[in-house]
C-alpha cells in the first residue's frame, strides 16, 4: 500500500484504478467488512488477554460473538456447547459467563466500530484481523491470549515471526547499552530482519533508530515473502491507542517507524496505555518475533516479562551480558541465572537465535538450546514486581482506572476497568484495605 | 610453623625444644623420610601428569617405584602384575613400561633429592607428599594425574578444597577486572576462604593482592580446621621450582604470599616453567580449590584451561559476564555458552561456588547446576589453541624443551623434555616439517 492510498478516504476508493489498489495481502481498510467491523468493536469492549472472549469469537464467529458479549441477545444452548468446546471445564462456564456479561457491559454502550476503522484510515492504517491474508500466523501462537485484531499505521506488513527479532530493554539505558543495541538492530536490517520493539525510551528507541538508520544489504533485499510482502526495517508494538504517539518525547521517531514500517496495538484509538496493557503489549511483542533479544535490563523491567512471555511461547530469548556493576545488566544476568536464555555477544549470535538455537558462525558457537519451562502469565517469575504484585487481574485493571488525583464516581471506573459493578466495587474495597485505592465522599482515586 | 623454625637448619633441630616445633600436621622438613626422599627425587624425573609413573608409586611405593623408574633395577613379575591393576590395559603394560623407563633415563643420572630438600628447607618450605597429614585429600581427585608431591614455601597450610576458591583470569585484565576481582577475593577471604591463584600478571595477581589486603572477618577467625589448621589468605600455584619467583615483575607479591600464606608447586628447585607445566600447573590450581572463577578471560586463555580441569574434576565453575565489546571477557562468555559454567555477578554468588550449586542469597538466587561434562585433558575443548596445537604431548615437551635463539645438541633436548633419544628424534622431526623446530648442523632450535 502506498503512502496516498493508506490516506485516501473510503469514498476515493471507487475511482482508483486496479493498479494503485493496495497490494492484496494488505487489509482493505476502504471497506470493512462485517468481521472486521465486530473485531473493531470487540478490541474496545474487551481489555486485552480476555481468554473467554476469543473462546466466543474462535467457537461463534466475531459477529455472533459481538453480539452476546455486548448482552444485545442471549446466548443458546447449542451456542454455549460449542462454546464450552473451546473454553474448556464446562462445569464453570455459566458462572465465568456470567461475569463475562458484567465486565464486559459497561463498554457495551459506547461502541462504535466504524467510527474507529475510519478514524485509523485516515491515520494511514486500519485494523488487521485473523481472516486476512497478512495476518501473522505467529500471533496464533498465543492461542486463548491471541489478539482479537491489530491495529495498525504505515505503508508496511507484518513479517513473519521467523524474519522478526524482538530487541527490547531498559527505559535506563547505558552508552554500553545504546552502543550494542544500535550494533545488534543495524545488522539485523542489514540481513532483511525486522526489528520489533515497543517504542519506549532507551533500549527500544535505540532499536527503531538503529534499525531505521541501517542500510538495507543485499541480503535484506532478498527477504521477500510471497505473502507478505517485503520485510519492514522495524515494527513498534504500543499500549495505547495508535491515534496517539506514547511516549509523547518519541512522537518524531515513532512517526519516523511508522512511515518506514508500522505501528501496531491491540487497542481501538483512544485507548489510554495502562500499566496493565503494557504487560499485555509484550505478549504482542514476543509473539510477532521468533526471538526476543534482552540488550539491558534492570533487576526487575518489563524486558523481563516479554522474555518470560517468549519462553511461554517456546521462542527463543537472548540477552546480552555486561559489566556485573552496571544496574542496568542485572536484569540480563538474572535471566541468564535463572531461565534458558542464551548468552549473545555479537550480531550473528542475535540473528541466530531465530534458528532456534543453531550455533552463530563464530569459532566455538552458542551452546545450549532455550526450552518453554517459564510461564507465559505476566504474574511468571520472570515479570516485574512492583507495590501492585499480588493483586488479582481485576484488581490491577481498577488500580490502573484509578485517576492519581481527581477522584470520579464508580461507574467511570467500571467503564475505565473494563469490569462490572460488584468487581469495582468489590476490587475498590480490597485495594483500600491495601492502601492503594483512596474513597473521597462516593468518589475514589488512587492513595 | 614459624618462620624462624622454617629457616633453621636441619642440624639445629635436635636442640630446639618440643614447644617451638612445627605443628604436627605439617611436613617435618627437617628430618626427611625415605618416602620423601624418593618422592623428591620423582618430582625431577618424571614431568607432571605422567600417569606411569603415578600408578607404579601406588603400586610399588615410592621408593621402590624410584629404583624402578631410574632403572636401577628391572620390575619384575610379581611387581609387573601389581602394576597391571593399576594402570590397567595389561596387554600395552610391557610397552609403556619400556617406552616410560626410555622416558625417565635421560634425568636419572641427575637426580639428588636431600639437595633439593635441603634447598627448599633453607627456603623455608619443604615437599608436601600424600603420606602427610597435610596433604590435601582434594589432590587425590586428580587420580592417575596426581602429583607425586608437592614442593612448598611459606608459614602457611592447605586449605580443604570447601574453604578454596580459585580466582584466575586473564594476564590482559582491564580495570574493570581488577575491580571486580578486589572486591571478590577479598569478601571471600573475609568469609575465611583462601584464594588460590596462578601468581601471573593480571587477575591472579590482582586477587592475590586482594586477599592480602582484606581484613579477616569475623568468619575467618573461625575458619578453623583441626587437621588442617588456619586457612591462609592466599595460595599461589607456580609452573616452577620455587627457588625463584616466576613473573620476575611479581617477586614481591610472591614474597609477600609466601610470607602470609603458601607457595606451591610439583616442580623441584630450578625447574623452569614451560608452557606444559603452565598447563599441567593449572589442573593443581583447580584440584586444590573447591571451585574455580574465572573473572576475566581472552577468547584463548589459560584461566579456560584451569577451568577445563575443573569440570574434568567435578568442580563448580563461575565466570564472570563483562561487556561484550571486551576481549577480556570473551573468553568468560564463552564459558558460560559452551560449558556449565555459572554465571557470577556477586560476592555471594561466587562463594556459593563452592556450596556446589546452592544459590546464593540474593532475590531469586542462581539458578543450574554444574555438571561434569567436560574433559580435564589440556587438549580439551576449552584449553587455548595455538600454532603447537594438534602437537602430541612429546612433541609439545619437546618444542618447550627448544631454545628460542642458540642450538643445542639432541641430548640437552632429551635431559629437558624428560623424554627418550628416539621419542625427541622423532618428534624434532615431525616439528621439523611442521615449521616448528630447525636443526643448525647437529643441533636444533625453535623455527
Amino acid at each position: 500500500m502506498t503512502a496516498t492510498a493508506a490516506h485516501d478516504h473510503p469514498a476515493a476508493a471507487a475511482q482508483r484504478p486496479d493498479t494503485q489498489r493496495p497490494d492484496a495481502h494488505r487489509p482493505d481498510t476502504q471497506r470493512p467488512d462485517a468481521a472486521r467491523i465486530a473485531r473493531a468493536a470487540l478490541t474496545r469492549l474487551v481489555e486485552p488477554g480476555d481468554a473467554l472472549a476469543v473462546h466466543a469469537v474462535a467457537a461463534l464467529g466475531p459477529e455472533r460473538a459481538l453480539v452476546l458479549l455486548t448482552g444485545r441477545e442471549a446466548i443458546q444452548p447449542a451456542e454455549r456447547d460449542l462454546l464450552a468446546e473451546h473454553a474448556g471445564a464446562p462445569d464453570t462456564l455459566a458462572r465465568r459467563w456470567s461475569a463475562g456479561l458484567d465486565r464486559w457491559a459497561p463498554r457495551a454502550a459506547r461502541l462504535d466500530p466504524v467510527r474507529d476503522l475510519v478514524a485509523l484510515h485516515r491515520l494511514g492504517g486500519g485494523l488487521l484481523v485473523p481472516e486476512d491474508e497478512a495476518w501473522p500466523a505467529a500471533l496464533d501462537d498465543l492461542g486463548e491470549a491471541a489478539p482479537l485484531g491489530l491495529w495498525f499505521r504505515g505503508p508496511g506488513t507484518l513479517p513473519p515471526a521467523s524474519r522478526a527479532l524482538a530487541v527490547v530493554g531498559s527505559r535506563e539505558a547505558t552508552a554500553y547499552g545504546r552502543a550494542v543495541t544500535t550494533r545488534l538492530a543495524a545488522h539485523a536490517v542489514q540481513q532483511g530482519v525486522c526489528v520489533v520493539s515497543g517504542g519506549a525510551y532507551g533500549i527500544d528507541g535505540v532499536a527503531h533508530r538503529a534499525a531505521l538508520a541501517a542500510p538495507v544489504g543485499p541480503d535484506a533485499a532478498d527477504a521477500h515473502d510471497g505473502a507478505s510482502g517485503r520485510v519492514p526495517p522495524t515494527v513498534a508494538v504500543l499500549a495505547g491507542g495508535l491515534d496517539r504517539f506514547y511516549p509523547a518525547g518519541h512522537e518524531d521517531l515513532l512517526r519516523e517507524v511508522m512511515a518506514a514500517g508500522l505501528l501496531v496495538s491491540e487497542m481501538p484509538p483512544g485507548a489510554s496505555p495502562t500499566r496493565y496493557r503494557f504487560l499485555q503489549r509484550n505478549r504482542v511483542i514476543a509473539a510477532l518475533a521468533g526471538a526476543v533479544l534482552v540488550v539491558e535490563a534492570r533487576w526487575r523491567s518489563g524486558a523481563q516479562n516479554t522474555a518470560g512471555h517468549a519462553f511461554g511461547l517456546g521462542r527463543e530469548v537472548g540477552a546480552v551480558p555486561g559489566p556485573v556493576t552496571s544496574p542496568s545488566s542485572a536484569g540480563c544476568h538474572r535471566l541468564l541465572q535463572e531461565t534458558p536464555a542464551r548468552l549473545v555477544t555479537s550480531e550473528a549470535e542475535a540473528l541466530a537465535l531465530l534458528d532456534g538455537g543453531a550455533p552463530a558462525p563464530r569459532p566455538g558457537g552458542t551452546g545450549g538450546g532455550a526450552g518453554n519451562t517459564a510461564s507465559s502469565s505476566p504474574a511468571s517469575a520472570a515479570s516485574p514486581v512492583r507495590v501492585t504484585d499480588g493483586l488479582s487481574v481485576e484488581e490491577a485493571l481498577v488500580h490502573e482506572a484509578l485517576p492519581l488525583r481527581q477522584a470520579v464516581p464508580v461507574d467511570r471506573i467500571t467503564v475505565s476497568a473494563g469490569l462490572a459493578l460488584p468487581t469495582v466495587l468489590a476490587s475498590l474495597s480490597r485495594l483500600q484495605r491495601a492502601g492503594l485505592a483512596r474513597r473521597v465522599e462516593d468518589r475514589w482515586r488512587r492513595a
